[in-house]
């Protein structure tokens, strides 16, 4: 069940995210119809997700024969443990995350001059201090390589995000989780504080 | 394609990795017929993958409709960037990562035992410190809770993996790709270091 108050709609947000993230999953449906799931790097370009890699292999075969796919991008920021609000039950326990969901149609890129723009947009994004000759479709040291490379291109019918961060809570309860988070001092728990802040229902607009 | 050469086999490795990793990505087939994505936390227990969740949703119609679900878990150690091994072309970027498959049957969990084992095991993943009363199937404070939520178990038909570290360098490219870590030192980089070590061809067994 999806539940509202975690919906993330703002596009800023969203796409800022899918720059911080250098790796997704890739889920689609195989011939013999089980789903197929892979990791993949990736960038977001021009309105599409682009990945690259072999033209063989389980993820290529699912795509052939069925062209829907859905990719997933998530980061955890913290788990929530359930003595942050309640000294006995489990079941507060939880975990504050930014995912998100995109549903499409993927393409096989064959164009030569939109494999390199996916290429050195994905360079651009893992590798921004540069150190490499970019990748251009009219050079011949790439021309070969650009050829033989697959390119994949997640065309999107819907993206969808989910970021989580006790929007939940009642007023009491979130201060005792900032208060947690605060005390416990992991790597990210002053940014999950920060971002509770932020997307409270109420919070004042960026 | 899968290259053999990033394939891990060795159970204890794969067991531990499920362990350190909080969250994965289950993937099904909706009634549609097209793929479903989501991120879940969950815990390797008893030789299965066990999650829980509302009742309702995506994934749980997915899943009552068709069986078979694939999951995954994945951790980025290292960008590899191109000039570590190359100062002029872009092709040797490379992402280091662990990640491991496990494709099988999604079976929703009715028996209230099974229910507190699978929760009791996440806590003790996810909550290692304790903090809460243990989650017992005769407990009245948690009875009622283990009726409403829903637990899923995927019960694996193959479990695969893939930890690439460099296994394919050359003696030459390995020595760059570690002494290029070493000096950047980013967070992880001395880990992952170590781990082309560990992983490489050759290398003596733990």
């Amino acid at each position: 069940m999806r539940r509202r108050e975690f919906e993330m709609t703002d596009q800023r947000e969203i796409e800022q995210f899918l720059e911080e993230s250098s790796f997704g999953f890739l889920s689609a449906v195989r011939p013999d119809g089980r789903p197929s799931i892979t990791p993949l790097n990736f960038v977001y370009a021009d309105g599409a997700v682009y990945f690259h890699g072999s033209r063989a292999g389980d993820k290529m075969d699912a795509i052939r024969s069925n062209p829907h796919a859905a990719f997933a991008v998530a980061r955890e920021y913290a788990i929530i443990p359930s003595y942050f609000t309640d000294p006995v039950m489990a079941c507060p326990a939880s975990a504050y995350f930014k995912s998100v969901l995109i549903a499409g149609r993927i393409e096989i890129v064959e164009d030569i001059a939109e494999k390199a723009m996916a290429l050195e947009a994905m360079m651009k994004k893992l590798q921004p201090e540069g150190g490499y000759e970019p990748i251009r479709p009219d050079d011949p040291r790439y021309a070969p390589r650009l050829k033989s490379v697959a390119v994949l291109k997640l065309v999107p019918s819907s993206i969808t995000a989910k970021f989580k961060f006790g929007q939940n809570l009642s007023d009491k309860e979130r201060s005792a989780v900032t208060a947690g988070l605060l005390e416990r001092g992991l790597p990210l728990d002053r940014e999950t504080a920060g971002l509770m802040e932020r997307y409270r229902p109420g919070a004042p607009q960026q």
